[in-house]
């Protein structure tokens, strides 16, 4: 019987990698993303040189039916569900409460807590059924901490961890595992932090913190910790933990 | 120049009580809620005979364009809004995943979370110009913790939590001071907790915990501390406070 | 009958400060601080000519029986103490790992954390018999994170946080207030800030950030904030709060 | 060269297990605890005879220099200590205010908090000539909430959470990795939870919540997460983590 690890937010940072991952370890990945068939192409090419199974599917998250129609399709069409990755997140930048309209407010709200409260109500009950199952969920700094510009990041993220505590309070005991995965840092991500900086100070940031100095978060080691919590024995699961890299201050530090 | 305490969730509760304390120490009050004319009525006459100022209005505050329109119709009718309460809640008692339809979850986040970032995308330009002002937040137990039955009541409080955060970090420094106010156990309200539970249930829980035990949250209590908040010297705000029954355990404690 | 505001830690700042608004309401203010008499005798000269009652006693905190004999002898030759503020700091400055000696990191804990919990065992038998009382105590942004340098002060303060949760889940139901005031910020102190960095550097700072700015916390502002926390109705208590100069970022805030 | 992972606080819980899990992966574990060198010897034999590496020694952390002379010997007879597990706690059981000694409570703080700073003075130096190494810190519940009955628990461990936030805010980027594992439930220990309980009720709590149901934290299952952590890429480190039995309710949450 396959069992699929789903990744809705595969871009070629944290989603790919993660999804590599598990496909390496048995699982058919199922990549998910909004747009870009092409760079979806090569991460599901990727997988399958290195002796995975995985399937691209794009896919607009914050339209009516579409997780709940993905859910569904999997399911009949690639097989059960063990794993998913909620990894769509809604960081756009620093925006004034004046350059944050209600639509952009509405849309963050959408993608990063009404997309995984509809994954919830989609796949619970069929995890539910089988006994268990796990969800990993990308989290960020934004999740535990409001700031400037942060409007409709800190909002969204903010409220995706208390529905993240509320399907735990709910679900675990019935063998569903919902990680909440706080990202604390930088990510060596071409297809999110590099669109959202540009390919130049993207390099450039590469060569100031990342590359062999290591200061950004590599996506294919943070896979590591992902699948780690995915095996975790039932009588220890984390529920929260953070990610940082070594070098950098965590949230609630500053430079001395 | 009539400086206005607008009231935004006005039962007989938090909202009744604060509004009068502000319209006894010399506000107009101006007081709004989604229905029931005649108790709405109740609260104007009663601060009205206490010799204060107030004004109530009915408000639909998840209808489009609701609180902008009443924003500018009090500047323009009664005079500046130099307090406003946002004081409206999500609170729906316990419903598993299953019972929590989208829209109700959806709904939970356009009057907790929505609202307040449209009261502010309104409000806060007016502020920012004259200097200054003061927004109260009611907050909840859900707006830290998730739990069992919570998800559209904590996602939408989390939300809300993390976007004053923001609010906060942006517009502190331009004389706007936002207290997140969380209420972490039972009001004496008959509007709000009597109507969840139903008056027999509510009297049962006013005569065990309530009445001169002083064990549930008495609203004209409360409204003394939303009041000193408000008037808090610049160089000394409170962000974020907590109030509870002395007889209550804190949210994080559990009987032994 | 005589009610005493006991006032351990009493400087020209925080201490003085609320032991004035304490005597000038009606308490007895007993003042405790370290060392200098002729700094103590000023602070209640001064209560005593606006019309106060005060009693100054200089105290090591640190020292065995001290801070039981204070008690004990307060409550037998001035009054009941009915209010106590506990404001013995731990705050030394940065200082790295190795030059935080042992003697040190213990005499942070011997100030911060086993002086309050000598100040209620010896007290909290008295005020439970009388069936309440309340307990001030100031803390600092280091009871919620550590961070370099802070060796000693963080690991005093936070385990002093986690004792003030448990003398509340003990206490609170018996009358016992107890309220952990979170100053995150510079105070406008001379015997405490003002003698970390000289008063040089004091002077400079209150040019750039204090005076007419307000940017640095005023004690006598502060002072308005702790008693109405001493005096909340016990239907609504605040057990933690925040205070910070409107213009200082919160701790988890950086500078974009 | 021998690679050593120093286990302080090794009983047959997670001590041990954590221990025999770094032995099997290639270190040499030297366990340490305060007393009953049988049953020490049996956790250095079992280590063995599964074809690890261990040595055994009676400490107690309490005294004075013993770990300091402990970290010295270590380095200079068996080899580099790689890994550090503090797995001192200070749990007593629930002791009101009254019933907890001033001895007691300094007790507390000197094998929880005290003890792990001494490590740090002591080991970080060569750590950090070496250019890293990891320090795995077993937490509790009481670290991050106070609660009735754990004055001596909450204000030590809450104490420890800031030490380890300021050892990682000053060590982290100089390679040295602090993770603070908080374990939120009750652990299949026999040399701890079943000492403070007594065999009769362990074996019932066992019976009720343990073995096949997987309520209670299985110790060689909880070692996979530490032995994770331990090896993390230092692009991508963990300081936060908490570990719960799959059908326990967080510590946040309460039964409905």
């Amino acid at each position: 019987m396959t069992k699929v690890c789903l990744v809705i937010g595969a871009g070629a940072g944290i989603g790919g990698n993660v999804g590599k991952k598990f496909a390496l370890e048995g699982y058919h990945t199922v990549l998910c993303r909004r747009s870009d068939q092409e760079g979806l192409d090569r991460l599901v090419v990727d997988i399958k040189e290195s002796g995975g199974e995985a399937t691209g599917i794009l896919l607009n998250a914050a339209k009516e039916d579409a997780i709940e129609q993905l859910v569904a399709k999997v399911e009949a069409d690639i097989g059960q569900i063990e794993v998913v990755l909620y990894n769509v997140g809604s960081q756009i930048g620093n925006r004034s409460l004046e350059d944050t309209t209600l639509k952009i407010f509405e849309l963050g709200w959408r993608m990063a807590t009404f997309g995984l409260f509809r994954l919830a109500k989609a796949l619970f009950p069929l995890m539910e059924e089988r006994g268990g199952g796990t969800v990993l969920v990308t989290s960020a700094t934004a999740s535990v901490r409001g700031n400037a510009g942060q409007h409709s990041h800190a909002a969204s993220m903010g409220g995706r961890r208390m529905l993240c505590q509320t399907l735990n309070a709910e679900y675990a005991s019935k063998g569903i595992h919902i990680a909440h995965i706080l990202i604390d840092g930088a990510v060596d991500a071409p297809d999110t932090l590099g669109k959202m900086i540009g390919p130049e100070l993207f390099e450039k940031l590469r060569d100031a913190k990342g590359r062999e100095k290591d200061g950004l978060l590599l996506p294919e080691k943070m896979a590591e910790t992902y699948f780690h919590v995915a095996q975790q024995h039932r009588s220890a699961w984390t529920h929260e933990l953070d990610l940082r890299a070594f070098s950098d201050l965590a949230w609630w530090n500053h430079a001395p």
